[in-house]
């Protein structure tokens, strides 16, 4: 059991607010926080311990709770957890989340966050995972540049990732001022209106995170012939979508969702990416309902809700 | 200059009927004829060549016949003809097609059909082709089965192929006489009606020929978490498509098009794949117009075309 420090909002608690995963709980799944109490008495080093915490929760780690009783599925023998067929998810599916003073996980989601870090950036280590999910699935070493679509949240995470990776990367988005924030972060921008930017098969490796249903369209025009296109953005409902283009000019189209905990923590610790400057506001957990509306401002960004009575460690 | 022996009608062909590539010349890009003029007295070897024709024509064979005095384009100069930047493609791009007696290709875009490959069989080298890439794309012998969605002329031909490669293939598709061919080629049937099968997350690899609007939606239902989606079918127009399955299941979906000559013909001379069980009935050219519209009755297969005063080779 943890006591949740800091959570922050992210486009998907919108998107479930919308009707997306038919989602029925207390939602939430970007925290920070101490754990409080423990199941098994094996596990009493974890309590006082400030973690973050693994989103899916799969059969293997309650397996492990249950002393191996059931038998275990396909996905956690491969050592895949995330896509376990029997998971629950924080916030997102079947399970409660982090949007309340306590929430529950395993303990083998649990992660340390080291001393350096402060809540205010640990609170990313979730949404700075599925960043680093891109460098597991794709070799970026094979390009030198690459573009983010989208100047989002996520987006700009996505951005710091790519760089530390040692990549050129270009952002473009709608936004003047998200983009201002990633040319601080050394991403090179370009603001354009509704229509796609005249850079057609412009670059080998392009990320989708824009969020919203027009998006995989421009992303299939800027990629080259033969790239790849990462798709991180998910969204209620179904886009109108020419899908010739990605047979005609072969794209690898991958799918990206949830990635790995440790090499986020990393960066958050060495530094090389600071979330900090993509916080808008910090509401308390108690305006929750206001925080989600101040949310969905245009021009918002991060919105974190605090827990009262938690000194929070800066 | 090739005079047509016998050309083949494709669902493409259709598509660029309905608007598909606003194309505008002599459709065709199936073909197999007889080679009977050459512009270079070095080309002379060719003269009375029985050939097939790759269907890219690549400013990198151009070039050769102009004494390389413009530069060749990147993906040219990496050896990827069939993404040349200034490709005309035979029949569907700025390049008089196949339905006509003669046709026009650079030698280099020439292959010599082996002597035992009869004509209604070497017509379908394209196409065949086409079904090999994927063996080039994907990592076959890390999957046991595939699954190939469509049971058209296409999908016939994949799901011929994947089996040379040594993989178990089930064809789901909605049509009992065109299932009945796939199943003597050795071929897994499932017949479906309007919905999917309920074979959700079934396959760790699936291909998408249905060459309709709706496949896209049913293969991402199918494919397994992690898994792979090779997109074959292209189409004129948008289809409504949720793209949030691609991402929480991490899908690999990769566009195929154009694929290498010499395996399908090794397919064709060894006998290992024979496609022509698909053939449906075989039109004189000067009734192309009939053909066609012959071509889009449900149950039809493949539709030749066969240019009068030659001699089939069979």
């Amino acid at each position: 059991m943890v006591r949740v420090r800091l959570a922050g909002i992210c486009n998907t608690d919108i998107e479930i607010l919308r009707g997306y995963h038919n989602f029925h709980g207390t939602l939430g799944h970007e925290f920070v926080g101490d754990v409080v109490r423990v199941a098994s008495a094996s596990d009493k080093y974890w309590v006082g311990r400030r973690v973050v915490g693994e989103i899916n929760v799969a059969c293997a780690g309650l397996e492990f709770r249950h002393h191996g009783r059931r038998k275990i599925c396909g996905y956690c023998r491969r050592g895949i957890p995330t896509h376990c067929q029997r998971r629950r998810v924080l916030g997102i599916l079947g399970h409660d989340g982090a949007f309340a003073e306590f929430l529950a996980l395993p303990v083998v989601n649990l992660h340390r966050v080291p001393a350096g870090v402060p809540d205010d950036a640990a609170v990313f280590t979730e949404p700075l995972a599925a960043a680093c999910e891109i460098l597991e699935q794709v070799d970026v070493s094979a390009h030198r540049e690459a573009c983010v679509l989208g100047d989002g949240k996520l987006a700009q995470l996505i951005g710091g990732v790519l760089r530390t990776a040692g990549l050129r990367v270009v952002m473009i988005g709608k936004h003047a001022s998200k983009l201002r924030l990633a040319r601080r972060a050394g991403i090179e921008t370009v603001q354009v209106g509704g229509r796609a930017p005249r850079r057609a098969n412009a670059f080998t490796l392009v990320v989708e995170a824009t969020g919203s249903a027009s998006g995989l369209a421009m992303a299939q025009q800027i990629t080259a012939p033969r790239g790849t296109l990462v798709l991180k953005s998910t969204f209620h409902g179904a886009a109108p979508v020419e899908t010739w283009p990605i047979v005609v000019k072969e794209i690898t189209l991958i799918g990206s969702r949830c990635g790995p905990f440790h090499p986020a923590l990393d960066l958050l610790r060495s530094g090389r990416v600071d979330p900090r400057p993509l916080i808008s506001r910090v509401f308390k957990l108690k305006d929750v309902a206001k925080a989600i509306r101040y949310a969905q401002r245009p021009g918002v960004m991060k919105v974190l809700l605090r827990s009262q009575d938690i000194d929070s460690k800066e």
